[in-house]
């Protein structure tokens, strides 16, 4: 089975192949242009470089959110295109899920932290069980959006090491190392952002439990209001 | 500090620019493409992508062997090319310690197999160690070319749970089954073959301790001889 990731969420932009065992290919650019112009142009890229025959793809894999909201509807956007194109189903994972699953097989707590701005962070916490010659991410802690605190005080009731990866660490590092009670570490520089290959492999377990959605059905979980409908909000209730 | 690493050591082919705790860019393409169509076109495609100032790059990092001939030269023969223009250090990372840290802060041992061919394997044994808030990675059997009943008899005399990755393990996966008495598993997909960001992040370390290379002292690691050279030696000694 071979699966197209893509993972526009964040700053990084990311698409990948994979099949079965095997990532075919992968390319990831986290740099300050937008994910519009760089993501289809990548995607082109790598289709090019892997003579890619388009209708060998089974699923389209996304991280659906929550994240950017620009990055996710381009994200969302070319998935949904991708997958109508094609007629495969889209597989949307949780921003968060996805970014944990890049820790696979840590003892560690594995907390991933998204910058979401107004002193919140998209978050959440998983551990890693072993069954048999695999293991299997579970959540302890579903993603969401809340102020940094208050995942500093569930880790520290749940007094376990974990480990922190994603572009919040460096915005809350300061506020971790003040607040956190437990054993730490912080995943190195090829871990520790999102990744279309986590995505796209998650995607497998996924499709197995039929997690799919056509792409008329799929739209990115945001979590939270955009800016524009809070304003409104806030106008209407005013 | 900004480091490009390559790997191209074996059907992976692999850039990545790394700055920091930051991988900026990653490019990898597994597919039977000869590293030599791919391997500069990818890094052309990449420093474009995010609009790479050359001047900026303080070391090439490269995966310097063992592996196949050809793509360990093609590797080798870039980053000589690059270093002497930019008049940069080369980091040489043994192939398989390159390969082991994609698995960076498991609690088991890790054993990378690449496919060595003539039934032997390119391997090593690895741990990750705990010091303060980082992982260091431990080499307990360094990188050596053996069959692969000699490194499954040092695993078990370890008694450790130990995960497998490599493009070795499809290979050699009945007699990993039949010969382990020790509990073990497999790296998924997207952290089971070579990778460039990995390179480039263990580079940083190296540095610091002053492992470098110039562009003229560096050649790559063969470990064994070449078929040319085989052929010619056997041919000597018949």
């Amino acid at each position: 089975m071979k699966i197209v990731g893509i993972d526009s969420s964040g700053l990084v932009a990311s698409v990948a192949v994979v099949e079965d065992d095997t990532v075919i290919a992968e390319y990831s650019v986290n740099f300050k242009k937008t994910h519009s112009q760089t993501l289809l142009p990548m995607l082109d890229q790598v289709s090019e470089m892997i003579d890619l025959d388009r209708s060998t793809i089974d699923a389209i894999a996304v991280a659906a959110g929550p994240g950017s909201f620009t990055g996710l509807r381009i994200g969302s956007a070319t998935a949904k295109g991708l997958a109508e194109a094609l007629n495969v189903p889209i597989v949307p994972i949780p921003t968060v899920d996805g970014l944990a699953y890049n820790m696979y097989g840590t003892a560690s707590l594995v907390c991933p932290l998204m910058d979401a701005r107004r002193e919140q962070t998209y978050t959440g916490i998983y551990e890693f069980n072993r069954v048999k010659d695999v293991y299997i991410m579970k959540s302890l802690m579903e993603q969401c959006a809340v102020p940094v605190d208050e995942v500093i005080e569930v880790l520290n009731g749940m007094d376990r090491d974990v480990v922190f990866l994603g572009d919040g660490v460096p915005v809350f590092y300061d506020k971790l190392e003040a607040g956190l009670k437990v054993s730490h570490s912080y995943a190195p520089a090829f871990m520790n952002r999102q990744r279309a290959a986590s995505i796209a492999t998650l995607a497998f377990s996924y499709i197995a439990e039929g997690k799919t959605q056509t792409a008329a059905e799929h739209a990115p979980v945001y979590l939270r209001l955009s800016q524009a409908e809070r304003e409104q909000l806030e106008k209407e209730n005013s």
